[in-house]
């Protein structure tokens, strides 16, 4: 096997967070899922924008997130993804280059705008997200830098990804590299709402492609329409190596293989945004994976990564997560 | 006198502000005045966004935020500012609306993009702004909505446009409607080194039209020449009729001819980013002015707003100033 140059490469819908708070009655009025991701489509996206409460624009995207987190733990991150060439196209590469990640994929040119999700969040700190997809998804197999997926330790997909037909394509494509190199690949379900879309598709990657899946409880659930969450982890065993479930602040389920650990939350003063809960978890169980941690102290790295999210609006780290493990005894390479 | 549509109709450069955070290392690599608004070029404007950390993107300007700051009060607001046909464009507009100001300036078509201000906060909460004048200087006397402006309490003028001589005039024209309609017109000094750069203007200005000036003590020791403190507000007592000075941590100075009245600043558990703090001083008094109440009442509106503001990233208040009002026993109209 060749040397690496990344630790992780992540493949995902390069997307600008749109972030706004707002009451219950306003999820109510807008008839929004609370809680979910949904699709809209652009003439959607300029109406809820209008109703919206003033907002703070940064940049997000599932994978970017988990990036953004990779880099900031001092690992080596690259991204693919799809933006225009305009503002938030502009914005959304300056910030994931300048958080240290190794972001080249061409803009669109002469197609829909940069992508974007509006994120309304209630004073319980739930985010309800409104996503149009714009440019992110005119992302083909062109897009897919084989050789910088083959130099990747892990390639890291967004089960988002699978809301266009091409972009999917382009997945399973990045997928077959890494595993002709000899890397491992993970996927994050991303949704349940996106689970129950293309649950078939879903299932036949993780069995063929998938060495490090990452979901939530309802998420696996619903990927194998099971009855409880013991089932689904049956499931899940039977199927990939290692799987990462979050659950909120019960923590999360590692499994590899036969062994299962707990890993509990760690505290948190406030939750102020639980935006990007699940990208940081991933961020920091995958830094820890890539570097040959054990599957406990991956795990830890992701709940550290998770709690520092969850304290702040937006969905990227506000201060150093390499600093944040050094403090909590954990020691990485730079 | 007829009836009053607004409380306030505030002038001013229409810009997005880039948040990133700094040490103080890169304002020298970059050659950054610390704490200061320096001007720069479109070039300019792309290269340091590009050694820049991600950033957050909110909208900003100095009189804009004011307006966002007034409406939150519960008070009745307008603006008039220029901005591009782009994206950050309507991210500007949007959420001046969404706060609550009427906003209805046509779009620059055709030129420069949207102003924008790079912001770098070091760790002492410090902000260093370099400021791409773009679309906002581009601003001229038909902007001027001669209706709205003999229809406010009071016409509220940034001086940062002085930065551009149409926009001078356009401003000047501001404050002839606004006496002619027997309304009162409101100036803030905006930076030291704008009142370096047109000191015999804003004297000129001062003198002939502003009945409540707004400065720091920097900013009014740099308009009068003088040598300390008391001088600079011995000199503009004699020319204006009310006269607010902030002074940081120590408060602020309320001048209403002879009657001298100082307010503390509200206490801050940490001050994060003092971006805004004017303006935000400048919203609470205004407010106060324009409802009627007295100087004191109107000074500790603005140190309440302020300290908000101080309070976390970006300048444009996270919680309602009108709850904060009542909450400090301070009743306004709704």
């Amino acid at each position: 096997m060749s040397q690496t140059v990344y630790d992780i490469i992540g493949v995902g819908n390069a997307i600008v967070d749109v972030i706004a708070s707002c009451d219950d009655a306003f999820l109510t009025a807008q008839n929004i899922e609370k809680g979910a991701m949904t699709l809209i489509d652009e003439s959607r996206a300029k109406d809820l924008y209008s109703a919206m409460a003033p907002g703070k624009e940064v940049s997000g995207g599932s994978a970017a997130n988990t990036l953004a987190g990779i880099a900031s733990f001092g690992a080596r991150g690259a991204y693919i993804g799809k933006v225009a060439d305009d503002e938030l196209g502009g914005i959304f590469r300056h910030d994931l280059n300048a958080a240290g990640v190794d972001y080249t994929t061409k803009p669109l040119a002469g197609g829909p705008l940069t992508a974007r999700c509006l994120i309304n969040v209630t004073p319980d700190a739930q985010r309800s997200m409104s996503t149009f997809l714009g440019a992110s998804v005119f992302f083909s197999e062109s897009d897919i830098d084989a050789d910088k997926i083959a130099a990747a330790r892990i390639t890291y997909l967004e089960g988002y990804l699978f809301d266009r037909d091409a972009a999917k394509e382009a997945f399973v494509r990045a997928a077959e590299i890494a595993k002709a190199a000899n890397r491992l690949t993970s996927l994050t379900l991303s949704d349940s709402f996106c689970v129950d879309r293309h649950r078939a598709a879903f299932r036949q990657l993780v069995r063929n492609h998938v060495d490090i899946l990452f979901a939530n409880e309802a998420e696996l659930i619903s990927l194998y329409e099971a009855n409880d969450f013991d089932e689904a982890l049956e499931a899940v065993k039977a199927e990939t190596r290692i799987a990462a479930i979050t659950r909120s602040e019960k923590g999360a389920v590692l499994i590899d293989k036969g062994n299962v650990v707990s890993i509990p939350a760690e505290p948190v003063s406030k939750i102020v945004d639980t935006t990007g809960a699940g990208d940081l978890f991933a961020a920091g169980m995958l830094t820890g994976l890539a570097q040959g941690l054990d599957l406990e102290a991956s795990g830890r790295l992701g709940a550290i990564a998770a709690a520092e999210i969850i304290s702040h609006i937006g969905a990227r780290p506000n201060v150093s997560l390499a600093e944040l493990a050094a403090t909590n005894g954990i020691s990485l390479n730079a």
